[in-house]
């Protein structure tokens, strides 16, 4: 196996990123590592590396802030299409970067291609749930509009990556929706629910925004644009609770010391409802394995990234969706 | 002033309804309240009731259970289509029911009618924020799907509620995205925008689901299926924190001491979250005001939605709304 990282993507890059992967290097001895970025920067960081960590240079960057499709095109020698790049020329198998998301997007679609088949891409990184198990949601911010059959292959392709990556016999996939039964939504779902009713998938049906949190579902399927209203507002309001605690907690010294008994089973709770601890986001319907590992990814999380991909690889994903959607054709 | 009340409607009815309807109208004189329902029912609970207070007899009622379109098209003589139909006949100048809301967004529609030129009516309740001010969002749940003229008529007939029922000056009316910038979100949010822009009101741009609890607007525009999403996500993220925190709090007795030095500032932060305390919500471009009260509502909510329905007969809500949307015809 063979897995480019983008050196140069995320906030902590390429320190943290370089770190990781040396940590990935040492356990799976059986991985080669292809770092992609600035030579005369990651030379002096990879002094003491392994045999199967190399570096591949690339002179630019794409920023947090650079227009995701504008700087796809332009910095055809960015760390992140550079690594798109080998992907696509098959020199890897996969890719991981902890860069800007929407030039990630991009670079999938562009550079590395989709898979024959898929309209549209998706981004499917896992909601957080009370129990901790979480759900893997898609499409959270490739494309804003979705249609009926978008939406089917949406749920094809998390189905898949939950059983391929996560080992779950048979996901459970929901359908986001404002009500159980199964005429409730809009025209989108409405049109979608028969389609993923008759798919190679074990459809659940409509499930709330307010069960999300529940893990009705191991698979949640909807457009990108209320996805994103659906994460926000979770995000949003859990850090508003979080926050007002925090006040309430620290009014006076009789309330600072509740708290600290309070406190232990408090932070384990905080940290199940983290998005961050859950690793990449897979980009799925792409001809070859891109991850997006989160923009605050310390070493240990592009460690995780590397062996989510390595998982992926090993069971064959992006195989596994191309034959499933040329086989529904 | 007129108001027919559904005393039939809500969990708690006729008891509470009643109730309420009697401490408003010790309240308020001036204003005549006409109770909806079984006479036979309703007659007992009546019988110290002021001259203002009157009852209006209808044989049936729309239970919560009942398909909304076809109960209100078959039960013809239910209180909440009789309450709509004195409405209509200029017999009364509002309706509140605490009934089935399906129903009652047809009884609008169908029995008292649209103002002309409104193409959807919106339901507009309110949704709780951090400091206890609240945002009325539109629509929640009228209509699934919408246009960007739709979402235009929203803003507009919500920025007058804001000014005539809440007497804010300028309400700030933001349009619920997936990020600030003008040209963010999808197909939808992208031609509303321009309208907004354009519209005689506020428009403060593009508001983020996590940022609504924040108060960055005093109206917040979205389509059905998107704010039903955006409400649900935001109780359902609520209550299962709250919930989790109860559990932790009652862990042990040492947990139990220290929970009890929480309580009270917890208390009356959930209070804060709790958007049953924000009243009843309009049915905004019915050629009439249609207010719908929380189906739990106690006494108390019920003579609050007396005031309000009050405050927005004596603004001339309904009027405003008309001549605003006739004159950007």
């Amino acid at each position: 196996m063979r897995i480019a990282i983008d050196a140069m993507g995320g906030d902590r890059a390429p320190q943290a990123v370089v770190e990781g992967a040396l940590l990935a290097a040492k356990e799976w001895q059986d991985t080669e590592l292809i770092l992609v970025g600035d030579s005369a920067t990651l030379e002096p960081l990879l002094r003491d590396k392994p045999a199967h960590v190399s570096l591949h240079h690339a002179a630019e960057v794409i920023d947090a802030e650079d227009e995701p499709v504008k700087a796809v095109r332009r910095k055809k020698d960015a760390s992140m299409v550079v690594a798109g790049r080998l992907v696509r020329e098959k020199a890897a198998d996969a890719m991981i970067s902890a860069g800007n998301t929407g030039a990630l997007m991009a670079t999938g679609l562009l550079v590395v291609g989709r898979i024959r088949g898929i309209d549209r891409p998706a981004l499917a990184p896992m909601i957080p749930t009370l129990d901790g198990s979480g759900v893997l949601a898609l499409d959270l911010g490739a494309n804003m509009d979705a249609s009926p059959e978008n939406l089917l292959q949406y749920a094809i392709m998390g189905s898949l990556y939950r059983n391929k990556v996560h080992g779950i016999g048979k996901p459970r996939v929901g359908l986001l929706n404002v009500g159980t039964e199964e005429k409730k939504g809009n025209e989108l779902t409405k049109a979608a629910f028969p389609l993923l009713a008759e798919a190679p998938i074990h459809f659940v049906g409509n499930v709330e925004a307010r069960d999300v949190l529940q893990a009705e579902c191991d698979v949640l399927v909807c457009d990108g644009f209320v996805g994103n209203i659906l994460l926000k507002s979770l995000e949003g309001t859990a850090e508003a609770i979080f926050g007002v605690l925090k006040q309430e907690f620290t009014r006076s010294l009789t309330t600072k010391l509740a708290a600290a008994v309070l406190a232990p089973g408090l932070r384990s709770f905080k940290k199940k409802l983290d998005y961050t601890e859950h690793g990449g986001a897979p980009l799925l319907g792409i001809d070859g394995l891109v991850l997006k590992s989160h923009g605050s990814s310390d070493a240990n999380a592009i460690k995780n990234a590397v062996r989510q991909a390595r998982t992926a690889l090993a069971g064959r994903l992006v195989e596994a969706i191309s034959s499933e959607i040329s086989s529904g054709k």
